[in-house]
């Protein structure tokens, strides 16, 4: 039987090349959470289903996860999401940590689900979350951070668009202006939430079954374009003043891609004020990017005082197809600055050589091989590595190397200081 | 019910300042990998069973891995060690990749035992690995970059100890100069790999009821010190040459703290030659901290052509650990420069001010409470925050601000431009 080459279906191999472009996207990730005070966290990506159980939405838990037994009879299960982690992780240690928390982390996260075109099984996804601040500036600065994020990725402000909804609203068209019980707003929110992957007509006929007469009721709402137009018709409270906050703090903050989306659902039950999502404009991939919301009772289903909680999360396999499609990926180049090359025999003095570059901070591979030196070159070039040298009979009594950028087809002589200082310049 | 607040057992939550010594960790394994020119990859952390049946040892795969069968019935592992899933993906690509191939992964593994100090069912590790080169350069080289680690930990010399010894020697005097059977040689090999967790009589006692009257035999190789004691004990060819090699290289590249140790047999079933471990000299604490050897068969089990390869790995509990003991381990700093605190109504021009310093790559803080401005600067304290400053009236007038060093009370005032530079400066 011969074994198979390929990873587990609906996963990727990293190949240099591609962990390249894993680390340019966890890179901007990291830089801009950074850059507004967030503090990196992690956790095991096994947890008992217990944990999913509580919270996750029912689809969720029951066909999507990766869940199983251990040896010791444990029900466990790899993590679908970070969020239920995150809670748990605040609920824990909620006497001993300094709120607001700024928390962000680059966790793997697994659903069992078809393989297809941006969905897979396996993927990789920014958490960003605030712990402990429940007024509208929480929520601000979290959007702060996804747009920083993208425009950090080189987006223009034309590329993609802020939309904005709040859960209280929702709630408010759910319960009170339709007057709906829990099972009738349950599939209402689920059809809303679908609503743009299907036809206008096919949509309100879907609200007709729901609804009947109701129906008119519901576009009153859910067809406005702004908080004016939706005016009178709704009463104060009801996450509207929030909204108003927010889009006023967004707009001082200079942002202008920003709409207000009364259709905006967001999946997860669990949100509870504020939620967005960041929308491709582009008219042949018209789509949700990525998004996030406020989530006030998440840390309290583990039987502690509540703390409110506002986030996103930004999955690499989206982001990346984003990127490519608006040519926002930079060009592969190997962490690597120089490929020593030897004459036979000079493999010591090469290696010196190497070990005093690589004590000075540059990233040296050595050739090993007894190669002729051409081919060595040649495997400089193929591996895309900027400068060569090689070290000879010459080089090695004089200690001057013939630094030369393949290429530019130039070279320079310089002693070790004048590489180290050479090498390490071109990496500014 | 209520949930749990634990991480599932033997695993490990990192809040942010667990995290920061992982991350420091990493990063100092990635930057010692990249001077080498190694090239990180990465792959799923689920694989299919069948890639760990064919090539672990046997304990490994029957009672330590997380085995389970996936919702469209294939029976799928948690990855328990790196190398399997690296041979497979060299086998891959084996046309493609430009030889030799410089590697590195951080991945996180699991194994389902008993968790107790320095074992745990999750744990990072370091992989580096060399595909393609079959002389004893390639083992130097990776040596190098085992020896350039620590080193770069801080460890001095005296702390550690790196002992190698090769496959073909054991080999030869299981089959040759023991002339034992497959199962005896197996069972000798289990016991010599345990005999420094044993007491030398019990070892003695345990290789007689294997070996008899071969014991004595067995004592001439195990207990010699060099390669020169071991002298015409062993003809060439049987590993001794390239020890000579390894040993003399080393030597030239300045390490000293090596030995050659020919009881050394790494658990592992797949090395083919050398073989080695750093070993903690410390005397209440005397271990091997990893390990790592040659394996030029290992890619061969796909049915392509053998590519010898040669590596090690390095886990983060037991390094973190060693650091530990020896004082290694860096003080406890956030990724945050500064925090901006503001009076009571100026949390726009406050807002302003962060987004102007973040621009310029410098890490923000904005406080987004109405608190008092002394409760504001406690919790950047708490939070250990090296800098606060206060936007207030004046400040908003002027766009001069007080940098407040916390630790040294010291201050001075400064324009947005003079802010910039100075928290850039402190971050050298």
């Amino acid at each position: 039987m011969s074994l198979s080459l390929e990873p587990y279906k609906g996963t990727r191999d990293f190949y240099p090349a591609d962990q390249f472009y894993q680390n340019y996207i966890f890179g901007v990730w990291k830089k801009v959470a950074e850059s507004f005070g967030y503090l990196e966290y992690n956790a095991s990506i096994l947890e008992e289903t217990a944990l999913y159980k509580a919270k996750s939405g029912e689809e969720i838990v029951n066909e999507q996860t990766y869940t199983f037994t251990d040896r010791g009879g444990r029900d466990v299960t790899i993590r679908p999401e970070m969020t239920p982690t995150v809670a748990r992780m605040v609920a824990q240690k909620r006497k001993e940590l300094v709120f607001p928390l700024r928390w962000f982390s680059v966790p793997n996260l697994f659903r069992y689900e078809r393989p297809q075109r941006g969905r897979l099984r396996e993927h990789w996804q920014l958490n960003v979350d605030m712990f402990g601040v429940e007024s509208a500036e929480a929520d601000v600065e979290i959007v702060k951070v996804a747009y920083g994020i993208m425009k950090a990725f080189g987006a223009s402000d034309e590329a993609f668009e802020i939309r904005i909804n709040d859960r209280r609203l929702l709630n408010y068209l759910l319960h009170k202006h339709l007057q709906l019980d829990a099972e009738g707003a349950h599939k209402l929110s689920k059809l809303v939430d679908r609503m743009h992957k299907m036809k206008a007509e096919e949509f309100l006929a879907s609200a007709r079954e729901i609804l009947g007469e109701k129906t008119k009721l519901l576009e009153e709402i859910l067809y406005v374009k702004s908080l004016d137009e939706l005016g009178e018709k709704v009463p104060q409270g009801e996450g509207v003043a929030e909204l108003r906050r927010v889009f006023e703090a967004l707009a001082t903050a200079g942002i202008k891609n920003f709409v207000f989306d009364p259709t905006l659902v967001r999946g997860f039950d669990y949100y509870t004020g504020t939620v967005f999502e960041i929308f491709d404009t582009s008219p042949v991939n018209n789509r949700a990017l990525f998004g996030g919301g406020r989530y006030d009772d998440l840390v309290g289903i583990f039987g502690v005082d509540k703390v409110p909680g506002v986030g996103f999360g930004m999955g690499d396999v989206t982001i990346r197809d984003f990127l490519e499609t608006y040519k926002l990926l930079p060009e592969y180049r190997p962490p690597v600055d120089v490929y020593i090359c030897h004459l036979e025999g000079f493999l010591e003095p090469a290696g010196a050589l190497a070990g005093e570059l690589r004590q000075a901070g540059v990233r040296v591979v050595e050739d090993l091989t007894a190669r002729k030196v051409s081919a060595q070159v040649k495997t400089a070039d193929r591996e895309k590595i900027p400068f060569v040298l090689v070290v000879g009979e010459e080089e090695a009594k004089t200690q001057k190397f013939k630094l030369k950028n393949l290429a530019a087809s130039q070279e320079q002589e310089l002693d070790t200081a004048g590489l180290i200082k050479a090498l390490k310049k071109t990496r500014e």
